[in-house]
């Protein structure tokens, strides 16, 4: 039966993946990924049906997994959950189907696990416009993911809170979106997407070494500037490159690529033939 | 009826304070407390059936929530909760209550609320023997909470991932917990408590400026030091001090005040005499 409304299927060890009640309670008040935001989750969007970059998705709930010495999530069941949970929504054609592992209920060191595939909001004027970002600082300096693990940089926990208020500071700067800087001034993320550089015919994005989330949808753009004859470079990149350079994009699953029309109130010019060639290539990606 | 099992009320605004079962889920997957880590919550002893410091943690939820621009919460709705859980609880020698209110499920704007009790842990080996520590970098500079106030620095959040590696890493480097310092070399707090160093006849805690939660057994703990005799200290303490002090504890909610025999593997006597009576101090408090 499909259905307009999010799909739910839980996901666990002893009994697999079952088909849940959206609107009913699944999380104990004791679960810490409530109680501690300690858990993973993964963000996949879903075009005509298909999971899009399904297994680099996969591959880095499991390295999150490591990252906070979770159990090895079980990938299989999570891959035939997301299968599930898309097959039985409503065949729209842009879903979002989110993956979530928690370290479980405190004492029992077994992990809870859930996937639910829902109806993406419409971006198409976000695609086509672009956004405004403000750059803030994130406090942390760009080699933290070397010297202090614990800080857990460059994985995907459930501890969001800081990334959502960032996303309220730029709502009181006007802006949509956050460029994160880091504290010795340089270029990391935003809150829930990587951050592309034109300059000429090269495509940059801060090198993954910077506590930063290696991105399935920049990974896409990069495969699409190199089919278009452009370069790709993966980069330390100081905050001032921003302000150089000849276009500026957040890339991220579900909202796809988005051009920076405004950056900290100054206007910027967008590259709308780069920009509608890249949404359609990432819009129609088979895998 | 008491239970020696936990007791849960759940807190809204529609329905008041409800009694729930514990062992039944409670909390939606589309939370933004489970799925992005978006609340805040207290930890509150209770030592003979009395909730101590109860109005502190109730002037710091509110705090937090002002912090994360969440709904301010209805104290008096948390404080009856509370009270009602401890009530019916199992009357232990010591047990804990924990608050929680996450922002609710997403496009709801309505919190998700709930208070807990359940029996405490018995720490008198950690209360008499002490524990072992290590100093973590934060990562962050000790005026970010002035400067960035997005990084949420000195709210009590749900998104306590990192408090939680933290201390993963303080087992690995075989200690109990950890004092983190600033970026720039200041000591900060522990990650579920506060640090009071012993300077002579003064106690000595870092500053409330520096992105630290102000501690309600610390303020405890200084108003026993006065009555002593004591001097007590608000500073910005240069990591270095942490050597040259007399004595050194992490104080917080439950555990109360734990002195630190060992600090980055080297042996450090503890003030048995002073960590006695701030103990019995601390358990027998009223309110």
């Amino acid at each position: 039966m499909n259905s307009p409304h999010p799909v739910l299927f839980l996901v666990s060890a002893d009994s697999g993946c079952v088909r849940a009640d959206p609107d009913a309670p699944h999380v104990s008040v004791m679960d810490l990924g409530v109680t501690r935001g300690d858990g993973i989750f993964e963000t996949i969007s879903v075009c005509d049906g298909r999971a899009q970059a399904l297994e680099p998705h996969l591959d880095r709930f499991a390295r999150s997994a490591r990252l906070l010495d979770l159990p090895e999530p079980d990938l299989g069941l999570y891959r035939q959950a997301i299968l599930a949970a898309i097959e039985a929504h409503d065949d729209l054609a842009e879903l979002y189907v989110k993956t979530v592992m928690t370290r479980g209920i405190e004492g029992t060191g077994v992990p809870t696990g859930w996937v639910y595939a829902a109806a993406a909001a419409d971006f198409t004027t976000a695609r086509t416009e672009g956004i405004r970002a403000v750059t803030l600082d994130r406090g942390l300096r760009h080699d933290v993911a070397q010297t202090s693990p614990w800080l857990l940089q460059g994985a995907k926990t459930l501890s969001y809170a800081v990334n959502r208020a960032a996303l309220r500071e730029a709502e009181r700067r006007d802006a949509d979106d956050v460029i994160f800087v880091s504290s010795d001034g340089f270029v990391l993320e935003g809150p829930t997407a990587n951050v592309i550089l034109r300059k000429g015919s090269t495509l940059v994005t801060p090198r993954t070494d910077q506590g930063i989330l290696p991105g399935t949808t920049q990974a896409s753009v990069f495969e699409f500037a190199q089919a278009e004859g452009m370069n790709t470079e993966y980069a330390v990149i100081p905050a001032a490159d921003l302000l150089s350079a000849d276009a500026l994009w957040l890339v991220s699953s579900v909202r796809q690529a988005v051009p920076i029309n405004r950056l900290d109130g100054v206007k910027r010019s967008i590259d709308v033939e780069l920009s509608t060639s890249m949404t359609s290539y990432l819009l129609d990606r088979r895998d």
